[in-house]
């Protein structure tokens, strides 16, 4: 897995410097290389909130040569791309692609945002590697600088970071509540020409919803108690 | 495919509601509603650029069922979730899986963000069918409101392939089917302490099926036809 670097070329908005480094700090990224920013105050700072130690140690170049210097791969970051094969070098991949692409990579990779305004200019397109470009639904494009940041940056996290989630029950488990189903069919005399389909519908429901431990043992909680209650109610054992 | 409504709850920060709504412009997604929002002076129009007609069109309403009235998934996001499954209730999905579960829903789906400073309350995270939080590197969450929305969003957009199967339950029936499970337990005796907890679970394992018209009917079937008989077993009608 690849180092990122991220590159802010010019930003012009302190507030939005601030922003990306908060998102850095969420994503866990560290290294910001700004070229030539504007002045960096306390809104900042302030915006920058748990990310403000990537801000201070951020280091300030005055050109853009400097900040992709060492970097194996330059990836640059547009708002407008084209699906004009002339217009070539302005074509650009989605950013879960380039995510995966680098994933492979090694080395450091240089990401890079442009101004505000009007983002990277035709000279430092040229310099990537890699073009990349958030979708939008509208045809043209009004993503902050720090949101395509964010974006970029959680595309990145989600390809290395194993996906977590609730233990889910085991297939042991998944039978014993299909069996405590159909006692409680039993239970209540269920019409038998309806039993299959209900069965395969909860087996479905419960297939799709995927339960944790927890609501495994509410789950039957609840059969169990009302086949019982009937039973009882019965005078059945 | 689900029509999404963004519901900000309590925003502190006019700056982040303008933001949202860039977001939201930039994925076309329309509807805003914001609940005792902070006042929205020039900052927040400024903020939202081209989204500013998202922004002048927000419904604003004083209470928090206003806001989720009429919505057929309530969808929560929070930014701290759990490992234990004994605090099921703050148990997330992660975006992705949000994005691909509410492709499958139908009719309005309204996605709650918190306060700045503490998110959703206890209360309003009850009130929510699914919960969903973005990952962070770090063990605490440090992502910007507008930055949260703006991944979500961004995964909603990506999901819209037109890949709709059977048609899910509505608002109307999803509540049938709790009140039909209350009164389950309330037949069987069900432990009062036990209640909340189990309802809330039932609640979060449809929420994340989407059960279909047909499932419904199956499961409402089973709940009834298990409360009936217990009934006329105990004599009463």
């Amino acid at each position: 897995m690849a180092k990122l670097r991220v590159v802010l070329v010019e930003p012009k908005n302190q507030g939005n410097v601030g922003a990306v480094a908060r998102a850095m700090q969420h994503f866990g990224v560290e290294e910001l290389v700004l070229v030539n920013p504007c002045p960096l105050g306390p809104e900042a700072h302030q915006r920058a909130m748990h990310g403000d130690d990537i801000l201070v140690a951020a280091k300030v170049v005055s050109d853009f040569e400097s900040a992709i210097k060492d970097a194996d791969l330059i990836v640059g970051t547009s708002g407008v791309d084209t699906d004009s094969e002339k217009r070539f070098a302005r074509i650009a991949v989605r950013p879960r692609e380039f995510a995966a692409k680098i994933q492979q990579a090694d080395g450091v990779v240089a990401l890079l945002f442009g101004r505000e305004d009007f983002g990277l200019i035709d000279e430092e397109i040229r310099r990537c590697d890699l073009l990349v470009k958030v979708p939008a639904a509208d045809e043209y494009p009004i993503l902050n600088l720090s949101h395509a940041a964010t974006i970029l940056l959680y595309e990145v996290f989600l390809e290395k970071a194993p996906s977590k989630t609730a233990r889910p029950i085991s297939a042991l488990e998944r039978e014993k509540l299909h069996t405590a189903l159909s006692d409680l069919l039993d239970a209540t005399d269920y019409p038998a020409h309806k039993r299959p389909r209900t069965k395969i519908m909860v087996r479905r429901l419960l297939g799709r919803a995927i339960p944790s431990k927890w609501e495994f043992h509410a789950l039957m909680g609840v059969f169990q108690r009302a086949t019982k209650r009937i039973r009882r109610l019965e005078g059945k054992p």
